[in-house]
């Protein structure tokens, strides 16, 4: 509030309860130690996006960047799960630590102006994942997965609430799209050009959804 | 070749040629100082998006990414500008060299398997820029400038070819949204989320065209 906002008493700032409601807040003292708020939360988070998202762990910078993305569109499920053409080192890094991913949702949270943290979970085995998790997580939802080499193009404006599956750099294996195609997931290509997945992620709700 | 494809005589290695036809090429020889390859052309790189993109200099980091994604999903245009919000800095980066853009480009080209260098210019007045080259470049086309505050969410499927001005993280002046209206500009807003420029380019893309 000191640094970013050069805020003094008087002034009057956005805020929002993490988790809860948003409005503003009335600095009534301030110091290096200790801000004295008078709050008001009138009014809801904006609404979600209607898009959960299971990302096969990317490299770690890409990771940070693609929590924070997901968090500014409206993203409130992310599973985060190994696929065969995911690097392990990728899972010892510090990106996955609690603190530092909580942190890069609550910059998105803050670059949109929302408060609903985004639930995330991590997923080191594939097949019990996709077996025994995401039957129930796509229930009377769509499910797609997004692969270069389907046939079908993803069409634009599908109803929510959708599940979209973005695969490693590498792509996905045959039989790990075979997998999900068996537990109700459609195959759809984003076109020609093959995008990186932090280009992917933003163009993938784009196009899915307003 | 050696470090990434590890390549070796006899192998066909997707090729194609700066802004020329794609192909396949076969390698004949090949050691740490020469490649010699037969080369066939048989393709054209894949199609233009058909969005030109006036981008106002973000900071460095996001700039690069912000080119090798724009080269990446297809757009050929890029006119670089600066608004009252960019911060004067940005323009000594070095990220602005032609040799650092080229690089970035090649980037993306390389991710989506394309070959045709996008055009990139950069225009350190804004004014003049507005008044002088933006109407001769969005002759016969839409073009429209997202803005966080306009009453207009932006539709769907917009046919190409369309230009769109995305400004730096401030936000534009209302002054300069005026002018730009004045020019043929339209006014979109992306909904009640503010995203960053590096969300905000393959959203936009994504929710514009397909």
């Amino acid at each position: 509030m000191l640094e970013i906002h050069r805020a003094a008493p008087g002034d009057e700032l956005l805020t929002g309860m993490v988790n809860g409601r948003m409005g503003r807040a009335k600095v009534c003292s301030l110091d290096s130690r200790e801000a004295v708020l008078e709050v008001s939360l009138d009014r809801d988070p904006p609404p979600a996006l209607g898009m959960d998202l299971v990302l096969a762990l990317p490299r770690p910078p890409v990771f940070r960047r693609c929590l924070s993305a997901a968090a500014a569109m409206g993203i409130k499920r992310i599973c985060v799960v190994h696929t065969r053409r995911v690097e392990k080192s990728f899972w010892q890094s510090h990106a996955l630590d609690g603190a530092e991913v909580q942190r890069q949702l609550v910059l998105g949270l803050e670059q949109a102006k929302d408060t609903i943290i985004p639930a995330v979970s991590f997923h080191k085995r594939f097949k019990p994942f996709v077996e025994d998790e995401l039957p129930e997580m796509i229930k009377g939802r769509r499910a797609l997965v997004a692969h270069p080499e389907a046939t079908e193009e993803l069409r634009r404006g599908v109803k929510p609430p959708v599940t979209v599956l973005i695969g490693p750099e590498g792509g996905l294996l045959d039989y790990e799209v075979e997998k999900l195609r068996e537990e109700g997931f459609e195959c759809v290509s984003l076109g020609e050009r093959i995008m990186r997945v932090e280009t992917a992620l933003p163009y993938l709700a784009g196009r899915l959804l307003s």
